[in-house]
């Protein structure tokens, strides 16, 4: 576990997690990232590590059946792993799993009671993959349980009934997570979302 | 196509996209910048690709007439392609189109139902060549369509019709555009267009 | 004192005030740190030093009962250094002791005249202890004084009577302070309860 | 003029620049700097560069009695010099004169119709001078005119009638100017007012 070679992903999430801490999106050690290998196996973030200094002894490999296959002495899997694991095993072509914490994807999730937040018909709604004039989309909402095994329930009970309009979803005053067929395209999708929730914040502020 | 030349505007469009990335104007491979040769040709950013980290081959060349004139293998241009070309038809003075969408260039769309959104008397203004005691300076507005060629139709119509007052144009919740003689030139356009627009985003939040 | 040791916490504090000054959270020489040692001792930064560019000389090494045991020629102490040491008196597991001055912790201080702020329900909230489904939690809030000491013995006085909820305190329009079992977590409780002023602030200008 | 000696302020200068740039504060070539040598001449920034990549030759040196004494070839001095060479004139002791366009700054200069701005009693107005328990303190504003001649008329004719009670004034949609006794210390009294200004829209966006 020592060195990276071309099917360990963790410089590639050691990057992408600085990148985020700096934009205010993983600060005290908060959100969780992975990314899946092709064995079904994927390596994620360890608990209550700065997310702006991940080191390689930073990360824990969970196999396809859920257990820890790899990680250094003294080093937890995220206590969001379930999270992961059950939209691995509901889409079946993502690759990669992020969730971060900013401090828009908060507070819109409070914008509504429902279960389900519109979101604006913005242009950048595009690289989400939603291709209409004017168009209508919504992100679910999921509510938060300090058992995190309760949210991942409900996920996978709430996806294996409706499908996902966009890869992404909200946790009520617990941050945004998106999935996606490359880590490119999941971190493309986390800058759009965190992009729509600014533009939420801002519109919501002006009265528009 | 490998190596760039003095001739070759990408170097400084990789590093202008770069720069505009990390200030948030062009999240998830959002805008397009472009830069026209004394030919008549034109260099534009590929469709899809992080502006954050640009490479020589995420370019396409464009020549006079609209047709791809080089690109690298499985690129293609900017969707947004046909409104740089028709913008460089109608003002021949312009070298440089950039394309960016900032949170505030799309809240500020939303201030006004006319065609024309109203600037604050700033200072900031000078530069972008309005010199007067408190002036008055407005930028066009134009509606975003699906189909990029009927924006870019739009376009053509009206600064057929109109002179434009400063160099720059909105699109609903798709960005602003600026144009200008050189890459520096546009480049400061796009900061005191983008400073104006929070500028708008903090008066009107203030009730001012 | 010339050359950082292994005990010797500058270069720590060097580099975590160079990143809170980025962030505006010490600008103009505003806000101080300290680290303390195994032997009860702490240093603490200078008077009047720009935090971005600390030198090793920007210090003052403070001994156990208060008196300046070490620094460079015309340094002085920072004028808050009563309030760290009252704090490693009441609290002996702290070993840091970091005081910033964000724009919204001054904002937050004055969301009520009373002398404790509720917080609101966020997931991060477990990154400053608080386990639970819908946390209730407050934060202290003393008031200022031109005279530090007169601050330094309310804080005292206030929790030898009541135990604190959680490793912070407010100073009405004069910045948030954390103490820690290490540097590491320190840096994460700043971030964490700026991340919470920051939600607080945009909450209260949504409504919500 | 190529090579910078010690009492060339230029590099001083272009790193302020970069600085103050980065943070939004001198976006699209806006705002001027400038250090005053023993001799009473002063380093000016150029006009119509961009403050983020100064280089030695976009700087002009005036005389004490105001005429261009060196500058490179087709460099004209900053449009606003008359207000830094009257600011030198009325405060012997000022060795530094910045003047930068946030976008706070000029949304204060709205908050009244008055010549006078009452600032916050914040404990961060301690580094601008002001010691005092809950502090009363007011910030000038001076009509924008695009004479700027006439501007520097206002502020000598205001300062010789009235002492400044801290050193720096507003201009109304044109941003904030500092003066001070070093370059160190107008950089500090630049960063408190920004703090301040963004304090000030918050709080009024809040209703506090």
């Amino acid at each position: 576990m020592t060195t990276p070679n071309r099917t360990d992903p963790r410089l590639e999430l050691i990057n992408t997690a600085r990148s985020f801490y700096q934009k205010g999106w993983m600060v005290g050690t908060a959100g969780n990232l992975s990314i899946r290998l092709a064995d079904g196996s994927f390596w994620i973030t360890a608990s209550g590590r700065s997310k702006g200094e991940l080191l390689l002894s930073d990360f824990v490999c969970i196999d396809a059946s859920g257990k820890v296959q790899a990680s250094s002495i003294d080093v937890k899997p995220s206590a969001e792993t379930a999270i992961h694991q059950i939209l691995y095993t509901l889409f079946p072509e993502a690759q990669a799993c992020y969730h971060i914490h900013s401090v828009e994807s908060n507070l819109v999730t409070n914008f509504t009671p429902e279960d389900d937040l519109p979101l604006p018909p913005l242009e950048m709604l595009k690289g989400l993959g939603v291709y209409a004039d004017n168009p209508s989309c919504v992100i679910p909402i999921f509510a938060n349980h300090l058992q995190v095994s309760r949210i991942a329930a409900e996920i996978q009970q709430r996806f294996t009934n409706t499908s996902a309009q966009i890869p992404a979803l909200l946790i009520r005053n617990h941050g945004v997570t998106v999935w996606a067929s490359s880590p490119t395209a999941a971190r493309n999708y986390i800058e759009i979302i965190e992009y729509i929730f600014r533009y939420m914040v801002g519109a919501r502020s002006l009265g528009i």
